[in-house]
C-alpha cells in the first residue's frame, strides 16, 4: 500500500478507486506489487531480497548501457527499498556482495530498519551489525532517523555524490509509526489497524475521519511532483532525440538492445556452427553462444563461477568488472540465487536478453528467482548443465534426477532438454525469441553422437517440443526419449526389431511445449494405437501423461551415485541394449 | 579427496584400497562426502555452504543435549571446513548471523581462503571483507598462515578459548601447494595432476614415486592419533556410563531422546485434539504439535519467522537464545535455506526429530537443504502452511501451484496434503516415525469443515496415501481430491449425484504413498471401470499416473491472483457446483 500511495500521489495513472479495491481481483493493486499490471511498478516483488536482488541487476544494466551509448543520456540511479526481512536472506547477501565488488555507485538502498518482524522484536534472531557487515561489502553506509524528512533528503544527497561504493541509507523507524497502541509492535505487519485505531490516529494527525483522505497540503506536493517530473522527463526526451540523431549509430543499438532483434537468418547461422562430432550439449551450445553474442547485441550472460564447465563465457567480450561494464561475460560468483535476481533485474531493465548457467542440480538454490522469471515473463535464459546422473563421479548431491520435471511445472518456464548439436542450436534459436517466460536449457556433461543431419534438419520441430525422429511402418511401439537417451532410444530400436519388434522414435527435447500443442499434432506423433515407453534418465511422474497409466516409463525415481557415467548407464539400465531387454520383457 | 585421506590415516575403518577406488561405483569413497555410506563422515555435503550449515544446526544441538542432560558430559566442539564457494553462498550468510546471535562458542570454522574458484581467482567476483563480515555476524576471527602447523594449532587453542562467541579460523593458503606449476591455479580446483606433475611433486617432497605412499612419520602419528583417541574415548565412556547409573532420568531422556520413542498410544492421543469445528489445517497441525511435544521429548522446531502463521509455536517450552537452551522453539529469522540446513544438522546430530516451517511457495528458497535430508533420509518434518491459491491476498508470489508437485519429485520425499484435523493427525502420525526420509505437510491458510468423524476414523489410511472416502455402489466415477478440494468433491458428488450421476470420492492427501502401494490397492480403490477426474487446486502433471490420459484433471497449470480466497475458488472453478458442472460437461 505503501507504493501504491506513493505513485498515487506522484502522479501515476493509478487512480484512488484501484487503491480502494486494494487486494480485490483485478485490482491495480494487488497484494504484492506486480510489473506490467501496475504503472510504476518496475518488478514483482514479494518473496524477500528478490527486489533487492533485482535494483542490483537494474543498476548493473544501467552501467553496461553506459558504457555501450552515452552516460550523458542515461544517468539515473536505481534507488530500492529494504527491510528487515531481506536483509536476513541469503541472496541479499549475495547480491549486496556483488554490488559492492563492482562498485555500483548508482545504486542506493534505503533499509527501512524497524526491528519488527513477523515472530516479534528482530533480537529474537537478528543482533548482527548491518552497518558493518555492508562496510565488509564495500558499500557506504548512512544510518539516519528515518521519521526525519531532512535527515532522509540529507541522506540521499550524501548517497548521490558517493562515487565508487553503492550506498546503504539505514532508517531507524517505528513501524506503523502514528497508531496509537499497535506502533513499534509485531501486530502491525500485515493486519488492518482496525476502525478505533484508526479513528483515534487520524485524530491525533488533525485529520477528519474521511476515509482515503490527502490532506490540501499533500496535494500541492503531488501537483509539484507531477510539473517537476513531467519538465525533467521532456527535457530529457529533447535531450536523447538530439542524441539519437548525432549518434545514429548507437541509436540504432539501442533500438536493437530494446527490442531484442534477431537477423532474419539466425536459425541458418546458429545451426551452421554446430559439431557434426559427438560432442556435449553443453560444449555445442558454447559454440552457439559465441555466434548468437555476435548477432544479436541484447545477448549477454555468465555463470555462478562455472563458465569452464557450462560453456557460457563469451569470448572476445571481455567481462564486467568495476573498472568496465562495455563486457558482456558475468561473473556473478558462486551465489546462484542472486545471479538469477540480477538477471531478472538485467532483463526488466529493457535493453539485454540476460542469461545464467550452473548445473542443473543446483537451480535448486535459485528456484525463487526462476519463479519470479517466470511470473514477470522475462526473456532470460538458465543455461543448466551437467543434466543427469550422467554427471558421473561427483554423486548423488551433484547429480539432477528430478529437477527438468521440477522446474517444468513451474507455469510460464519452458524446458528444452536437446538430444544433439543441432537441437541445441533450435533449442537457443527458440529461447532467444521467447517472449512467454524464461527457458531452461538442460544439457550434458558428456559427449553425445548427433542424431540430426544439418541438411534435413528443421529447427521449428523442436519448438513444437516433441516429433517423430524415426519410424517403421505400422510401428508396434512408439518409444520417446530426450536428450542423452535419444541415442540409446535409437540403438534400442535397431536391437528390437533384429527380433521383429518394430519402433518409432519420438525425440522430445521438451514435453512441456509437445503438450500445448493441438491435440491432433500430439496423437500423430505418438498414435493411440502403439504402444508407448519413454525413456529418460531422471523421475518419471511427468511421463503418464503421454504414455498413459499402461505405458512403460523407463527412468530413475531414486537419486543417483558416484562411479563413471558408463557404469551409472549399466548399473540404471540406460543402455540401448538394456532399454530393449526391458521393452522386451514388458511387451511379453 | 582430503576427507578421505584424514579418516584413513587417523584409524577410521576406511582401508586404502577404498580410496584407489575412489569415484568408484560401490567404493566407500564416493565423489562427495556420504553420512552413512562413509566410517567418520557425518553429513553429506557437496552443494556449497550445506556443511557450514550443518555445523551451526549441529553445535546448536549440541547445546540444547547440555542444557537437557549435562555438560560435563556433552563438550566437545563442532569444527567444520569451508571455501571460498562457502563464503559467497547465501545460506552460509543466513547460518552464520544466526550462529552469532546464538553466541555458539562449541563452533570453530576453518575458511580455507586459496583465493582461486573455478572460473580463476576470486577477485573475479569477490572481494568483499570476510573477517569484517564474521565481525559483523558477532564472530571471533582470527587470521593465519594455513600452511603453518604451528599457527595452525595455536588458532585452535585460541578458538577454544574464546567464549560467547563462534570462531572462524581465515587460513591463507595456496591451493595445490606442492603442484610445481598448477599450485595457485584455477586449473587444480577439480582435475587429477596428471602423472608429470606429480612426479615432479614427490620428487620436490624427497617422496618415492609410488602410489599411495604413506612416509613413516606420518604414520607414527598415526598410530599415536589412534592410541590417544581411542584412550579419550574409553575415558568417556566409563564417564558415561557412570553418569547414566548416577542420573537415571535424564539417561533415560537421552535414550528416548536418540530411538525418538514415540508412546503407544500416540495416534488416539494426537487424534484427541482436534477441533472438530471448521479450521484450518494449520490450527489443527498447531494443536497437534503442542500435544506431540508433550509426548516425544526428541520433538523441537521452529519457524522462518512465521511461527504465528505456520501455528509451529510449542507453548510454554520456551523459545531456543543464547543464553538458554533449553527451549523447544527455534527462531530462524527469515532465513528459509538455513533453517533446512540447521535442522538437517540438528536431526544428524542424534537426539532430536525436529520441523521447520514457512509458507509452502517459499520451499523454493531451501529446496537445496531439502533435497539433502531427502538424500540423508532425514527425519525431519516442514511444516509448510498456506498451501494454494487459497492464501488469497497476498496474489501469486505467495500462491503455490506447483510446489506440492515438485517436492513430490525429490525421491525420499513424502508430501501430504491433509483435508481436515484428523487427517492433520494422521500426517503428524506418520511424519514422526516416518524413517525413510523428510515428510512435508502442506497446510491451509483457510478454514476446512471436518470430513472424518473420529470414531471411524483410522490414521492408517493415510499412510497409504488414498482411500475410499465415500462411495455409491457402482459409481460411475471416481472423483480423487486432495486437501481443500475434498469438501468441494464432496458437494460435487451431491450435486452430481441429483442428477443421475453417481461419484465415489477418494481422498488423496499423498498421491506419492499411494502410488507406493501394492497395484492391487490402487485399483481396488481407483477401479479401471470408473471414468477418472482429479481436483487440487495446483499443477495437474502429476495426476495423469492415476487417472489415464483419459481421465479429467480439474486444477490450476498456472499463476493464481491477489483476491480472497472465495473470489478466486469461484474465478478458477474450485468450487462444489463448478466442479460438478465440469464434470457434467466432460462426460457428455
Amino acid at each position: 500500500m505503501l507504493i501504491y500511495s506513493l505513485l498515487h500521489l506522484l502522479g501515476y495513472d493509478l487512480p484512488l478507486d484501484q487503491l480502494k479495491n486494494f487486494r480485490q481481483l483485478d485490482s491495480l493493486c494487488p497484494g504484492h506489487p506486480e510489473v506490467g499490471h501496475t504503472p510504476g511498478v518496475e518488478t514483482t516483488t514479494g518473496p524477500l531480497g528478490q527486489g533487492f536482488t533485482n535494483s542490483v541487476g537494474m543498476a548493473i544494466a544501467e552501467k553496461m548501457c553506459q558504457a555501450r551509448l552515452d552516460d550523458a543520456i542515461l544517468n539515473h540511479r536505481v534507488y530500492t527499498f529494504c527491510g528487515d526481512g531481506d536483509m536476513m536472506e541469503g541472496i541479499t547477501s549475495e547480491a549486496a556482495s556483488l554490488a559492492g565488488h563492482l562498485h555500483l555507485d548508482n545504486l542506493i538502498a534505503f533499509y527501512d530498519s524497524n526491528k519488527i518482524t513477523i515472530e516479534g522484536a528482530t533480537d529474537l534472531a537478528f543482533s548482527e551489525n548491518v552497518a558493518l557487515r555492508f562496510q565488509a561489502y564495500g558499500w557506504e553506509t548512512i544510518e539516519i532517523d528515518g521519521h526525519n524528512h531532512v535527515e532522509i533528503a540529507a541522506a540521499i544527497k550524501k548517497a548521490q555524490a558517493i562515487t565508487g561504493k553503492p550506498s546503504l541509507i539505514i532508517c531507524r523507524t517505528t513501524i506503523g509509526k502514528g497508531a496509537p497502541t499497535m506502533a513499534g509492535t509485531a501486530k502491525i505487519h500485515g493486519s488492518p489497524l482496525g476502525d478505533d485505531e484508526i479513528a483515534t490516529m487520524k485524530k491525533d494527525f488533525g485529520w477528519p475521519e474521511e476515509a482515503f483522505y490527502i490532506p490540501e497540503n499533500v496535494k500541492a506536493v503531488r501537483e509539484n511532483a507531477i510539473k517537476k517530473g513531467t519538465a525533467i522527463h521532456s527535457e530529457w526526451k529533447t535531450q536523447f532525440e538530439t542524441w539519437q540523431k548525432n549518434n545514429p549509430e548507437k541509436a540504432a543499438l539501442w533500438q536493437d538492445m530494446q527490442t531484442k532483434k534477431v537477423p532474419a537468418d539466425l536459425a541458418e547461422q546458429l545451426c551452421s556452427v554446430i559439431d557434426d562430432k559427438p560432442l556435449a550439449t553443453r560444449a555445442q551450445s558454447g559454440k552457439i553462444i559465441q555466434k548468437l553474442a555476435e548477432l544479436v547485441p541484447s545477448v549477454v550472460g555468465g555463470s555462478a563461477d562455472l563458465a569452464p564447465s557450462n560453456n557460457t563465457f563469451i569470448k572476445n567480450a571481455g567481462s564486467i568488472q568495476a573498472d568496465d561494464f562495455s563486457g558482456k561475460n558475468f561473473h556473478f560468483g558462486i551465489r546462484e540465487h542472486a545471479m538469477g535476481g540480477i538477471i531478472n533485474g538485467v532483463s526488466l531493465y529493457g535493453a539485454f536478453a540476460p542469461f545464467g548457467g550452473t548445473f542443473l542440480v543446483f537451480s535448486d538454490y535459485m528456484r525463487g528467482s526462476v519463479r519470479l522469471s517466470a511470473i514477470m515473463k522475462q526473456q532470460v535464459v538458465y543455461v543448466f548443465t551437467h543434466d543427469s546422473i550422467f554427471v558421473g563421479e561427483d554423486g548423488p548431491t551433484h547429480q539432477p534426477v528430478e529437477h527438468m520435471a521440477a522446474l517444468s511445472l513451474i507455469p510460464n518456464v519452458t524446458v528444452i532438454r536437446p538430444a544433439d548439436g543441432l537441437e541445441t542450436a533450435a533449442a537457443w534459436i527458440y529461447a532467444i525469441q521467447n517472449t512467454t517466460g524464461p527457458t531452461v536449457l538442460a544439457l550434458t556433461r558428456q559427449k553425445l553422437a548427433p542424431v540430426h543431419q544439418n541438411e534435413t534438419f528443421d529447427p521449428k520441430t523442436v519448438s513444437r517440443g516433441g516429433f517423430v525422429l524415426s519410424d517403421t511402418v505400422n510401428a508396434d511401439v512408439c518409444l520417446i526419449a530426450s536428450g542423452s537417451e535419444v541415442n540409446a532410444a535409437l540403438e534400442a530400436k535397431t536391437l528390437l526389431e533384429v527380433t521383429g519388434t518394430t519402433v518409432r522414435i519420438v525425440s522430445m527435447p521438451s514435453l512441456k511445449l509437445f503438450r500445448q500443442q493441438p491435440l491432433s499434432y500430439q496423437q500423430e506423433v505418438i498414435p493411440a494405437g502403439m504402444k508407448k515407453v519413454s525413456v529418460e534418465a531422471g523421475v518419471t511422474d511427468m511421463w503418464y501423461a503421454v504414455i498413459g497409466t499402461d505405458g512403460l516409463a523407463i527412468g530413475l525415481d531414486q537419486f543417483g551415485a558416484s562411479a563413471p557415467a558408463d557404469t551409472l548407464a549399466a548399473k540404471y539400465g540406460f543402455t540401448g541394449p538394456a532399454i530393449a531387454e526391458r521393452i522386451r520383457k514388458w511387451i511379453k
